[in-house]
């Protein structure tokens, strides 16, 4: 094996999934390719040792994401499960790419045991088992070692649902996580089937007009002040083009493109005066840090929170918080 | 060593660089990321060998490619070399990422030896020494491969300008020539000192912000018909914006993204109802055709041509010839 091993799987991880039959794997609303890929590339390998998963999203996977190999499996509602299949079987949660219940959308609903399966920075306390690597680019690459540690080969489905789990993650190895493991990691995932063109023309070149339709309305929005962008995405916005929220995933990504800007910040109207506010920085700018102050998390590069506002409130307490912090 | 070597240098050509000491290193006109890169590489490694080198581009470097370490070295003008440094030493010629003296403006030059290492397929039958591999994905991969087996260690300086090569000829590992080589060599060239989002962020992240917003004037004038997408910036919105005819260049890759589109066509004005067109397709639409009924060429997938007309006009003429092209 060519690519080192700098993540160590926890032996209770490993104890928990070689012992239980059954699980249920859950990962975050407004989900991404790390969550889907991460979700389906887990339960495809489960599987293989005669488990039993189910794979939640409290939202509907979006139409260029249905490529990864296992889409279909994924369930939007949790409430017809519990009486039928599960029954009281609904022991084992696998949080994926997350770390709280609040955060995948299933606070209220008891599980016997649950690990956390998490890249992202974390104060929380959930979790009866918790492995959590901030330095892992993705949680994706987490998984990579986690299914070679249970003895599981990486078969062409997993491989695909790894490596878009990694290219999203890692801005398709041009963000800072992007380190040479990752690339090796990358290398084995196309040896064993991944093909990385059609991936990204997947991700990168199947947008609906509608898509194309909202990132135009929502680059109109563009406002500057200093090295800070703010683009904005409304309700009226979603009904006009026929986008819908997951149409966004990449947007703050555009106005990255100015050499002089150094923060982006997307507001996705939720409700009336209720936004979610994305962040992301280049370089030494920690937008995770910004994020928290508003009870968000993230990463350093990529964070983000809700704030109950109107949007010129919103943008301006946004705005004062970075210039403290680039001025502390 | 963990990539696999797929690429076997010639021993002629390793003699060559061994037994000479001084080389004159030419690219090709119009250069990319692979051209200098390549160049630069090779010159640094040469010169820990105690060689003499020159490094030819008859064309300047563009700003966002000057964090590559030596792009100072590069010369644009051959005439002032001749009698001075070189004298009749202008003897050992190295054609890098094309293959004749026309494509790097060097035709008419003399030179006593010469070597040609590219990965564009050529029937051409110019060079002494010819290695050329269709099959690799950038010249940059090529001259790892060479350096290594010289026995020169690969330096930050060589990393950085290698990666930046492979970068470009990928897309950044997008591109179908993407394979598990291409990231176990990019994960080398990482632990050797390259850094991926610092590459990224020069070739990638860079644009000015009239540039950013002429591409937001461009977008809104964003018309489709079928699965032709119509884009145009007027001298108006030059003006507006602060942005120059170049900063267009590659605006027509935006309407790329939405899967049902197969052309995109980008109109500038050159002056008072003279237009030059951009035409860019996926797939098999070969629009080399269309731009030839207009009296232009190019490519099968990238053509342009030019046009006196108001703008309604220009644009349904274009839909006309590609629909008759598509249902002819």
């Amino acid at each position: 094996m060519r690519s080192k091993e700098k993540v160590k799987v926890p032996e209770n991880l490993l104890s928990f999934l070689k012992e239980k039959d059954t699980f249920f794997i859950a990962t975050h609303i407004n989900p991404d390719g790390d969550a889907f890929g991460s979700a389906l590339a887990l339960s495809i390998a489960l599987e293989t040792l005669g488990k039993h998963t189910v794979v939640y999203d409290r939202d509907s996977i979006p139409a260029f994401y249905r490529f990864l190999p296992g889409h279909e499996r994924i369930i939007n509602s949790i409430s017809n499960l519990i009486p039928n299949l599960f029954r009281d079987q609904i022991s084992n949660l696998i949080l994926l790419d997350c770390n709280t219940p609040e955060r995948a959308g299933i606070e209220g609903t008891k599980f016997r045991y649950s690990a956390v399966i998490d890249h992202h920075e974390t104060e929380k306390d959930f979790g009866d088992i918790k492995w959590v690597e901030p330095d892992a680019a993705a949680t994706g690459l987490m998984l990579f070692y986690l299914i070679k540690a249970l003895g599981i080969p990486i078969t062409k489905e997993i491989a695909i649902n790894l490596y878009c789990a990694i290219a999203i993650d890692t801005g398709t190895f041009r963000y800072n996580n992007t380190t040479a493991e990752v690339l090796q990691v990358s290398a084995e995932l196309i040896e064993a089937g991944a093909n990385p063109a059609y991936i990204s023309h997947n991700l990168y070149e199947t947008w609906s007009r509608g898509r194309f339709a909202l990132l135009i309305a929502a680059l109109n929005t563009l406002k500057i002040r200093d090295d800070v962008a703010i683009i904005f995405v409304t309700q009226e916005m979603y009904q006009k083009t026929g986008a819908e929220p997951a149409d966004t995933e990449n947007f703050p990504n555009f106005p990255r493109m100015m050499k002089d800007i150094k923060v982006t910040a997307l507001f996705r109207e939720l409700d009336n005066n209720y936004w979610k506010v994305s962040l992301r920085s280049k370089g030494d700018m920690n937008v995770a840090k910004i994020a928290a102050l508003f009870d968000g998390g993230g990463h350093k590069n990529a964070a983000g929170y809700r704030m109950k506002a109107d949007l010129k409130t919103a943008t301006e307490t946004l705005l004062q918080a970075i210039h403290r912090k680039a001025t502390a």
